[in-house]
């Protein structure tokens, strides 16, 4: 289990852990060692709890970066909602973490291995052993790939609001007019659907719809946000 | 003011900032800000929001290296303990820097630079600041010299136990035996000192005094862990 894990990990993350024991260890939860005490395995617990302080690091520095004018309280707000439970869960299940953690039978009978809570730390002590291993340019890197992309996507803006984002990003060097126009109406009246470009200095930088034009203008505002931030 | 806090930290510390425009920012409160909006300063909680996700990483490691044994809960509750906003403040105050922030009038008038909450947010943004100016390396380091002694004094065992500590330290390579020894006791009995040798192997490697034999015990596995961690 562990070698296709190593090689899952390699292949899709180009990551090479120096210490396969500290991997290993990761993906051992407590339930598996009680059932197994005469291996005298280590489970996962110490490992979350300096993931756990890896990331939100990795995380603010990030979000620091990219809103060079966001206040203290909405970079708190934002970072909040990126490293909640349910988000970390959801990266652990994409990075497919949940087929390879060792549950004892009691856990896995109760469907552990579906639970939020358990992929939550198993996804922050997996961070956990990459920093012992590797230290943080590694954890950046993965983290670049794993969730820095959703952030620039906008899926945590919710919180923020995309328009103001935006402003932000752009203003970082000086003020800047930035426009939303209405370009297209179609639909029934019941189903419209409204189409917003947004333009700086006669550029289009982003296009949206939706079903009200707040919400196009929103849109619009977060595509213009991912192609003005790079992927790292 | 500016360069004689830049003075004191690289005498101090040995800490010379790259961008002294971090510094500044880290020592100018956002009441000062906003008393001079003409000058179009930054307040430091920018810098704030990111000092206290790097000291915690710090202060993670440290304990996760320094215990090898101690439970997740333990580790947690003791990092609370250290990056508290009492401890944080009493730090501020160690390193002098209450002299330098930067406040308006009326926080000033108002005792504010005496206050926990902002003296605390104080430390934390001369941390991201020095994080910003020369990463984590740096900030190790600085956390070195005003934090690890005070955690291996002790000083936040008291969430612990010390005696559960030495043990800890002493089992990573195997059952250790760990023998509490009453040397002496001396004074009337309502003022009575009791003595405390802690031995391991035959060797005293540490010893403790106090009002009790508890208390004496503690103390002895307090100083044996002191002689046993070396600063870094």
């Amino acid at each position: 289990m562990l070698s296709s894990l190593s090689q899952k990990i390699q292949k899709r993350y180009q990551i090479e852990f120096k210490k396969p024991d500290l991997l290993e260890q990761a993906f051992t939860h407590s339930s598996y060692v009680n059932e197994h005490r005469h291996l005298g395995l280590q489970d996962n617990e110490r490992l979350e709890f300096l993931g756990d302080a890896a990331l939100d690091l990795v995380i603010s520095e990030y979000l620091y970066q990219l809103y060079p004018q966001m206040p203290e309280g909405k970079l708190t707000k934002m970072r909040a909602a990126i490293v909640c439970e349910d988000s970390l869960a959801k990266f652990a299940k994409e990075c497919q973490f949940d087929q390879f953690i060792k549950l004892g039978k009691g856990e896995e009978n109760s469907n552990g291995r579906q639970r939020a809570s358990l992929l939550c730390d198993l996804f922050e002590a997996f961070l956990g052993a990459l920093y012992l291993d590797q230290g943080l340019p590694a954890l950046e890197k993965f983290i670049g790939q794993v969730i820095f992309p959703k952030i620039q996507a906008g899926m945590f803006l919710d919180e923020v609001d995309h328009k103001t984002a935006l402003q932000e990003i752009l203003q970082k060097n000086g003020d800047v007019k930035i426009e939303y126009q209405l370009t297209k109406e179609e639909g029934p009246a019941h189903a419209r659907e409204f189409f917003v470009n947004v333009v700086v200095r006669g550029k289009v930088i982003g296009t949206g719809s939706g079903k009200s034009k707040k919400i196009a203008e929103q849109q619009a505002a977060a595509q213009a946000i991912r192609k003005l931030t790079p992927s790292k």
